[in-house]
């Protein structure tokens, strides 16, 4: 494969010749995430790149006539003999094949698309000014049906490393001055989330029912059983793994960061009076296991590599342990995220403004913690960085558990209405992105709508 | 599928043809179980069904040309028209295929080979008296290379659901007045594990690094990272789900046991000093996810089902929330449980002597709470107990932190030496098994080694 070409995120200009881009999309060339669709052409879930408002289709590309498998590009543009593999790869229903091939190869094939993209691309262009395939693999976003879920989850584990969530959520229930519990500074503190309950954006959210307790005016505890009265967000970062590591052996924290895929934003619905009464002594159960959602589309590791920065609260290296201590000090990214409750009435309320920084511990870290003791890693797991909130707790709170201290103080939404926690029919709304107009790394929304609970009989 | 012949548990005498069988083998002709084998003639994973020193390799039998797919068994013995799915199911190197077909399925197969493997079974025997179908299918188990996980884990949930094990170490921690958490009676306390480092029998353990805490001369707190010092087992039963729920939906507690595959024995090894630092506020996380071991052969519910009892320690059903009261009150297990610790020596002292009806929480109880919220399950997905003690803590204890009191009062060996916790080199072997003589339905070992850490440079 040729030298990649570099792009300066400076640079004026959108940069590639696909129709109808805007400044400020998600799906900026210098972005260029992998998600499954399905397309009104080909309805079984398979391989996109998102560019502006359309999508390349990789397995239409691959398999196409005139595409690089039965006709090899030129020698600057070409996949470096992985064509027949790559034809597999994005034929595939998930995007784990595609991360397990390492980042080297995952990179040059980014790499190369982009050079397909690029407005400079001199003519004639194998895609651009190859109206047969152009048409064929270049679709409209209206052309996609569905997304679905990006990976098969093995495992998913949910970090808690949001330093002003911790904080404040520690401060609500304990006082200031035991907010943070003596472990906190000292490792990722995390625990082990449900898998099989990971749904893509747009994927109703039922409210659950659940088992939960309060006191009564005697000063008894009284048990009951209902739909959750406090069903919540978190708005996170996931962390999708790329490679695996052997049982019994840990990843070094300065290597970490090869294991990481990519990311995308997710929502850990949570039910906060489920959570309380269960939580005790072995963390959240049902709580948090009806539901998570993730956006659709993976944002790899390399988009999101000019945007590395200093966490917001920075650790005392000092104080840290050797294995969590990394070289590279900018080892947080510089996300920002937004937080919108959207009513059965189409009114938008802005919820939460902040920025991924805020997070204590890096995902590297993240990962060296996770396999200190051994415990292996497999492509596809992935990891939740915990709930995000800035240190100003009236805009930049990742839960409305923060926002309405506990449900004490409403939420007022904009035109009509107040929130304590969400209500049937409230859709909630992350969006995330780093830098700006035309050099924009976004993710799309990650998107949910409450339905009702189920009852029975 | 002619009906079923019906085995009387209290019948004298071995009750099948195939030869080597003693009184008192795990897998009388009444279990049956199930596993995934590596054999000398095929050593890629595939299913195979245990029989005293035997192996029935159902691969085998069904590819075989004078097996029932080939050359269709007389009515008495045949497999109503599934013997083409049947041999893809068990061509497959995980159960699952063969749990998803569900229960009556699953239950009219488990018939038809006992029918062919019973002493009585009339002159000439399909299996018995075809000498080169039973050569190829009916193995010495010493024909068996490898035994492997039998399911493919989706998501893996540990429960809590020995009550003299929470009182124990509750009282340890917390004194006898607090022993139990207030949610404690209310709910089958779990938490979600870690389906990655899910191993089978033999799989050697390696001792995990982990960070721990100490309290100083000075008072003050050290935090430090090694090898863990307190090693433990946890003897569990676990427990494989066979079908689905729909995310959303939940399983009413009298149709539960309907989701249930089967049973295998478990041990949840656990790193007490890295969980004891680790677990505040969000449960076990690296103190459990390096390794757990399950014994290799799935005892089918069936053939558990005559050995259903009423709880060591029965609840309240008064107090109990609707959605956990079940019909039948003879909800847990009737299982003789046994721990072992064997030293490089080859000495082996026993540690452990109890029974599953310690479990306060049935199966069926376990899976009506988890789905309670419309957590979905998926077949696979893998429930673990919760480590089973009796109430006589000084040899009915599942765990070394109870026998040991945290270390406190060493348990003397046979012969020579003393454990608090485990010393590399130790070998633990759990057995499990009901019933007696020549209808005992047991589990085989579920044994692991402990290696030395991985240290680097």
């Amino acid at each position: 494969m040729a030298s990649p070409s570099k792009f300066d995120p400076n640079h004026l200009g959108k940069n590639t010749w696909v129709p109808n881009i805007e400044p400020g999309s998600d799906f900026s060339i210098y972005n260029l995430p992998f998600g499954i669709v399905s397309t009104k052409s080909d309805p079984a879930p398979h391989v996109a790149a998102a560019i502006g408002s359309h999508i390349l289709d990789l397995k239409v590309f691959f398999t196409h006539p005139e595409g690089p498998y039965h006709r090899p590009f030129p020698s600057f543009h070409e996949f470096d003999g992985f064509e027949a593999l790559l034809l597999d790869v994005f034929s595939q229903p998930t995007l784990n094949a595609f991360a397990a091939l390492g980042r080297a190869v995952r990179s040059k094939v980014r790499n190369t698309l982009q050079q397909l993209l690029v407005a400079q691309t001199p003519y004639p262009s194998v895609l651009r000014d190859n109206m047969p395939l152009r048409a064929a693999a270049l679709l409209e976003d209206s052309e996609v049906t569905a997304m679905h879920l990006p990976m098969t989850i093995g495992d998913y584990t949910d970090f808690y490393a949001g330093y002003y969530h911790a904080h404040a959520v520690g401060t609500l229930f304990r006082g200031p001055d035991a907010a943070l519990q003596p472990n906190y500074l000292h490792m990722p503190i995390g625990y082990h989330g449900r898998s099989s309950s990971i749904v893509v954006s747009d994927t109703p959210i039922r409210r659950p029912v659940g088992q939960v307790a309060h006191v009564g005016e005697d000063g008894k505890q009284i048990v009951s059983t209902g739909p959750t009265r406090k069903l919540d967000i978190e708005l996170e970062l996931g962390c999708f793994i790329a490679s695996e590591n052997r049982m019994g052996d840990s990843v070094d924290v300065d290597s970490a960061a090869k294991y990481v895929f990519g990311y995308v934003l997710l929502n850990d619905w949570s039910a906060r009076d489920v959570q309380a009464w269960e939580y005790v002594p072995l963390g959240p159960f049902n709580g948090k296991n009806f539901a998570t959602t993730i956006s659709p589309w993976v944002v790899l590791a390399e988009a999101m590599e000019p945007y590395r920065t200093v966490p917001g609260h920075e650790l005392d290296r000092k104080s840290l342990q050797p294995y969590l201590c990394e070289a590279n000090t900018e080892n947080v990214l510089d996300i920002n995220l937004r937080v919108y409750l959207q009513t059965t009435a189409g009114v938008t309320t802005p919820i939460t403004r902040t920025n991924s920084r805020y997070l204590i511990w890096s995902f590297p870290q993240m990962i060296a913690h996770h396999t200190l003791g051994g415990c292996p890693l497999r492509t596809g797991d992935l990891l939740g960085s915990g709930t995000i909130s800035g240190p100003d707790g009236s805009y930049e709170s990742g839960s409305l558990l923060e926002v309405t201290e506990n449900g004490k103080k409403p939420l007022k939404l904009v035109q009509t209405g107040t929130r304590t926690f969400l209500e049937d029919g409230d859709t909630v709304i992350i969006r995330g992105f780093a830098g700006a107009d035309w050099s924009r790394v976004g993710f799309g929304p990650c998107r949910g709508k409450i339905i009702g609970p189920s009852l029975k009989k």
